[in-house]
């Protein structure tokens, strides 16, 4: 487990709750401040982080005049105001390849499950994500370079940035064919220039980038690391 | 397949592109659409509205100036403006407990991964939906009264009420058992209440609503209807 200590940033006004050990679907929020340079406080980080919280998922909490209760992490706090929930699609296709029975399940209960689930992901997903986000790189509305949108960074870049992050950790074989390929450059030229911006490479260089792990989104088995079928 | 016709809103300024003969995603669209009264034209009720919806999403659609193509359907025209994507995760969850393998692969190649999970679904996944949007009925945010949030309608009301809907079309015995334990009572108040808005109870019965099938996200196996375990 990350060691818990004081946070330089527990005053701040935005405070981020969210698991440790893992960077999860908190780590969408944590590029958003790492882009925009603002400080914020972070459970991951905090003594007591991991009490407050509980707190906020607790089945007693059923949240307050302004607020309702939060389903999960990550959480955003900002004076009285608590916002949560980041669904994605793709993240959860991808944490779905090692959970393709039951989430409440370990991979260990449902490996052959995994694998043949993989496969066809390998197969038809990936391909299908990759293909449709070079598309709107080509569009006219994604504008000059290699942003998503009118050439002005948002949100949407640094989701799809983690997103391809992730899957590129997961499915190590299967990226770097997709890549040697040719068909995605826009797509890892996206990568790059997300990954290359002063405040995120800084970010992602520093400990408060954590490292994926087998507890989290996104995962790394050597059998699930399949090649990819002609 | 539902027989296309003649649109009789086909002028109207919003255009819902969606696949017909289920209900599928579009469905949460077009009960916003029918609970505001607004008039909007349908590709599953237009005379050539499927080719209008592959063209949306041909590979070679890479959109335009303003907009970028967009990945599925629904998807929603006014004027010059197109929008994309209801991401859910409850929607998703629900529709892989006929696909944990491979959205790809048919219910027939998976049988036996469909019961396992649907298995483990009823047992840990339905008692935690419930009990949280029970848990946000509870809250002080939501106000008097049965909807989520404010005591004003909003989407997620419309979404939460298909939700459910579809979810007790798929897992009839566990729902009813759900019901009947008297622990979700505000959800149960909450989907009557929804169901029972004028707009909402004329629509329902409109030959509008298409009827959940086996093509859809929200299916019926009879041996996938399970009784929850005590």
């Amino acid at each position: 487990m990350a060691e818990a200590h004081a946070d330089p940033n527990k005053d701040a006004p935005y405070y981020l709750v969210y698991w440790h050990v893992i960077p999860g679907r908190g780590e969408h929020i944590r590029l958003c401040f790492a882009e925009a340079g603002v400080p914020y406080s972070d459970t991951a980080f905090t003594e007591g982080g991991m009490d407050t919280l509980h707190g906020h998922i607790s089945e007693n909490n059923t949240g307050d005049e302004e607020n309702p209760p939060p389903f999960a992490p990550p959480i955003l706090k900002y004076g009285d105001l608590v916002i949560s929930q980041t669904p994605n699609i793709l993240i959860n296709e991808v944490h779905n390849c090692h959970h393709p029975i039951a989430i409440d399940l370990h991979y260990e209960d449902q490996k052959e499950e995994c694998l043949r689930r993989v496969k066809d992901w390998v197969k038809h997903r990936l391909p299908k994500y990759l293909g449709y986000f070079e598309r709107v790189l080509a569009g006219k509305a994604s504008g000059e370079g290699p942003l998503l949108y009118g050439g002005v960074l948002t949100w949407a870049d640094l989701v799809f940035f983690q997103t391809l992050d992730g899957t590129t950790y997961f499915f190590r074989k299967a990226v770097a064919a997709a890549r040697k390929s040719g068909k995605y450059e826009r797509v890892f030229q996206h990568y790059e220039a997300v990954k290359a911006r002063p405040r995120i490479a800084e970010y992602l260089a520093s400990d408060r980038r954590q490292k994926y792990s087998n507890y989290g989104v996104y995962r790394y088995y050597e059998k699930l690391d399949v090649e990819p079928e002609e």
